[in-house]
């Protein structure tokens, strides 16, 4: 049996490897341990525990780390004090494969505990190109990393010109997408329209009809803008004039401006017809991006998700520059005008036509059998 | 004036930036703030900070964030802490580039701390190849910094398939060699002897006669052998039966048992000819690898300061494994006869001839300039 | 000149050493080092180094060191990492004396950083009685502190039981008195209305007629109930209908249970007339107390400043417990209609008789003449 | 079953709590849970791991948390980090009850940890009076500890005076006499004999003649300069000219001063007839106090084990300051000739008469019995 540890560190995280998490345990040869933390055992962040353990899955170790302040200072030493955790946890564990997800700040506290500890480290969604501190991060985990799981083709290409060994690159699809297929496949938005009327603040919004999805985050490199920015958006949406379903942002350095921005732009103009989300189960959010006129902002599931579901959507700013993109993207810069007039050309789309430049939907099960059968040489050696 | 924050961890990281933090604190337009923390600050590791004060620099900050312990886990859990340190320093100085130095495990605390909060990161000695889990750490920061100062060409060569723009990649040479041309032009053995003689324990040296040097290390990723492994150096010295100096190893992972090691040995042969060296001045090592027979162990010096100076080395392991080497380099595994065998192949040459691979020694005063006239983009992209 | 640190880490640490740090200002032989952190750096409690800055003080150092999570657990490793801190900011500013305020869990931290680097320390608000943690930590405060302020004469009286040496107990009576003296005489009701109605959201207050006052915190021994307690004391100001000034908790372990508790009242209670703050100007808040037919809850401004007021104050449960009181508080515990019953009797008295036991409004400057004049040993000893 | 969870700092915490240990793993209905941290899971200071296994006990955690440096700066930051890592112990572990010894510093970080956790803390050792930091310590330890275990009847009246429940002070003795008793009644001083000829480093000592005993321990208060103050206790010994055996000191903040101060007075004076030890198993350090001539320097033992073995006790300096003594002590302060003539005088005495201050030897026992019955209200209360 191999002892598989799996650090999540935030609702996200969970999305994008939950498929994986389901074929660890069902595996006959692995054992799964995950290990919450971050902004993954706040509550106000949502309680993501009893979301997990409801999917039938065990929690391992929850670990508290997040620095009140989410100024780039507190993410600096939320991670110092999340390598300190880490590797207390990772030193009872003993696992036989840390597996991590992305590029959030916080995963190279994991990374790090666990490549400075020996224990072999196994990476999704490496090589992929973006804006923000989270390129520079993505690379450098790829380079502590000894397991690539590269979500697309482009992604697999450059983690081997980054120099790693090409026997240890596996390009298996993106594990979102495996859920993404069987949401759509197994559930009806028709199922998921409780939950949403149930949660959320704001106006109530008529699912029958045609509605937006707002998502955007703060950018760590411009952060000091970050209320300035969501209010030209909001301004864009207001033009536009159909209802809105908006998601608060993540809890990175910023995310206080920004949401003071959301929060003054929803007193300023009672009468707009906006719902807000603190979160949504990842089932809710895949059929309202299936089912939405336009996603816009700057998260990356319009660039994933959206490309096998479909979705028009607006992509705004620097946030996932560089990230390989499928049709059904239409991206704009921080300008009220430009943004409006992307979402009127989107709006006026249908669907876009599936993709699969981020897999089909079988990372998960591919993921598990590689982590069963390979053996990794702990020393790592750049190949030129 | 722009400042100028340069993380030093240990005297190894000082003999190697000593030279540019010369030429920065000439330079008109440059303000060197000095930070000492790691082993740099450890009475028990030689008093850096009155050495450093006394080449005529001022320390702006000296931190404490090693954990006791030399292992892994201490390792993992040091760099947290200096996470947590550095970023409270940096927030307090806010420099214009944090300059910072190879690939010590500590060493990615202040990078990481210095990229999280949008402050530029030089580094020197990127791009090499090497064996331990130096050679993921190194790779990681290249990702993080955004002004690359490599050594030699085929580092830099390196850095920039690792995707970094070349118009940040300033191949100056090692600033090690710039140390050891002065050492050599203006500094006489004679004047080091006294030095020499006064400090160490053990037997008494005669520096007119054939000496052979030692300077082996741990190496991470195979800590919990570091007795055995220093067991079969130290006998095959004592088959040569040429008197040795030795100087004890880094506090890294493993050093308490390569020390134990070393101890050990000493007890079981009381009336073998070595004498014993916490550390050296700059200027002594400088002069013992001029005069020295052989260098034996695993030291980066031997491969650097040795190329420039014509040293005979047997380089034992892994922990140097990749590096470029000049014809000076005999490289052998942890097997007693190779290295006996190694040993008297060197001490029948003389000095090899002088190598320019590592630079001419002028390094620092490049890194000086570049550092007064670059611009940088805070906002890193990989090059394809 | 004498540096003295002052350690902030509240609002409410602001408040209750805001006279004594005027004085320390003015005094010829003092230096003032404010040193902000936990709480009073966050801007979700407000942006207090701003009100600070505009009060006409310097701010030494900023430090962020509360784990996010506000559980006895995230409570314990702020604590933790506010020494890891605390030490370094002492490290570098050496002050004379360390100046601490109260009973809170991270004031822990700076008085074990100053103690163990043998920085005398100086404590207000020592000596009292109390329930929660508070208490523990408030006795163990005096047990490493040199200098003792307290500020009332049982206080003084108990810390000379404890075991400290009578030479270094002074009773200057509470520094937030001093505050009370200067507002009431200085300014009106009337200037600050136009701010109290500018802030907080929910009803509209009539400042004219009567109205009570709530603020009310969790207790951390018993933090799992918060949620149940308020909403008791939500339910009897319900019955009482007369509309009312609510103050959000204090970031403690259960402030998160108790917040919700409000939210779901206000949710479920819609045409209640309250108005919900995040906190007041010091000067808000005490013309409030001026004003208010009932301060409820369990804050211990109603038994110090109330008491130099004469406001009818409501206290609720333990928190408070052991604390001395003057005639104008009404105790009872958390049942419904026992705290229904008292805020019925208190409203019907008008303002009680001022109090003294509280101090006359003094303390900042008998405190900051002590602090220049008083020589103390290092070495503590029990004086039994 | 309750979980007893007992912290383990260094080799002298666990001779203090051994009887302990063992009464609490033969109690039916208690359960042992071992957490070794600060010096006890150092290498360098004896594996003590291995000792307490051997011994017969589990270890359920080994932490890691002294940062570098032996500085009061470094004590603190320790303490900082050791709250940390004691929280996610505790969280994990959830014991009924968290037994701590004594006043060492990072004693504190546990004690936080637990009092902050609402896990009811028992502390042994408490109530007594001393020198340096260890002073203010034990007296904070004892306001934050639910159940009291002193040592002797004067301890116990203090921990009273210091407003603690009567009912919640059972003096039951010190657990160290227990073990001495023990020793004493069950081995042989031949039997150690091989052990101690075995160890240590320096001049062989004739065990059937007269020796001293050196144990001096740096005082935090004055720690600057161990180095002169232990030199003076040295020239004394000198002077005496009997065979000396010296322990090294514990790693307080000073102990690198001291060490030094050593090391050079054994260069300086290579023929003087000393042995050193960096400890001893306890039976050993029990039968040496019992043969000695004179036990000399600052440690606690002299006056413990010392008053009930009748050891004639040389007691330097502050460090003891306060504590009760038997008539064995002869207490000096930093004198070379007091020092001179106070051996001189105890040599004379041959072993003085048994006394009981410290206990018969029944404490373990005592201890497991009352932690199996107690029930302890979290909220605490000073009883003044």
């Amino acid at each position: 049996m191999k002892k598989i540890a799996v650090f999540i560190g935030s609702r996200a995280n969970y999305s994008s490897i939950k498929s994986v998490l389901i074929e660890i345990n069902r595996h006959p040869n692995l054992e799964l341990k995950i290990i919450l933390g971050a902004s993954a055992v706040l509550d106000k962040y949502g309680s993501l525990d009893k979301i997990i353990k409801k999917d039938g899955f065990k929690i391992y170790k929850k670990i508290f780390f997040l620095i009140e302040g989410e100024t780039p200072l507190t993410m600096a030493k939320s991670t110092g004090i999340g390598l300190v955790e880490m590797s207390s946890v990772l030193d009872s564990l003993k696992p036989d494969v840390f597996l991590t997800i992305g590029d959030r700040f916080e995963t190279v506290a994991g990374v790090l505990a666990a490549a400075y500890m020996n224990i072999p480290v196994a990476h999704t969604m490496g090589g992929e190109v973006s804006g923000t501190i989270d390129e520079s991060i993505r690379h450098a985990i790829t380079k502590f990393a000894h397991i690539h799981f590269p979500a697309s083709s482009d992604a697999a290409l450059r983690i081997k010109k980054l120099g790693e060994n090409k026997k240890n690159i596996f390009l298996v699809g993106c594990p979102r997408i495996d859920l993404v297929k069987n949401v759509l496949r197994n559930t009806s938005f028709n199922n998921i329209i409780h939950e949403l009327k149930k949660n959320g603040v704001g106006s109530i919004i008529d699912f029958n009809k045609d509605f937006l999805l707002l998502s955007q985050h703060p950018v760590t490199t411009e952060y000091s803008n970050s209320e300035q920015v969501i209010k030209k958006t909001l301004n864009a949406i207001n033009r536009i004039n159909i209802q809105t379903i908006v998601l608060w942002p993540n809890p990175d350095a910023g995310s206080a401006l920004l949401s003071k921005g959301i929060r003054k732009f929803r007193e300023n103009n009672i009468n707009i017809k906006m719902r807000f989300y603190k979160n949504f189960s990842p089932e809710a959010y895949i059929h309202l991006m299936n089912k939405t006129k336009c996603l816009i902002g700057n998260s990356s599931s319009g660039i994933r998700e959206g490309a096998f579901i479909g979705t028009p959507v607006v992509n705004i700013g620097t946030r996932q520059q560089g990230r390989r993109v499928a049709t059904n993207i239409l991206s704009c810069n921080n300008n009220e005008n430009n943004i409006y007039n992307a979402i009127k050309f989107q709006i006026l789309k249908n669907k876009y036509k599936k993709s699969y430049i981020y897999g089909k939907g079988e990372a998960g099960k591919k993921i598990a059998n590689i982590l069963s059968n390979i053996k990794v040489n702990i020393q790592k050696k750049i190949t030129y």
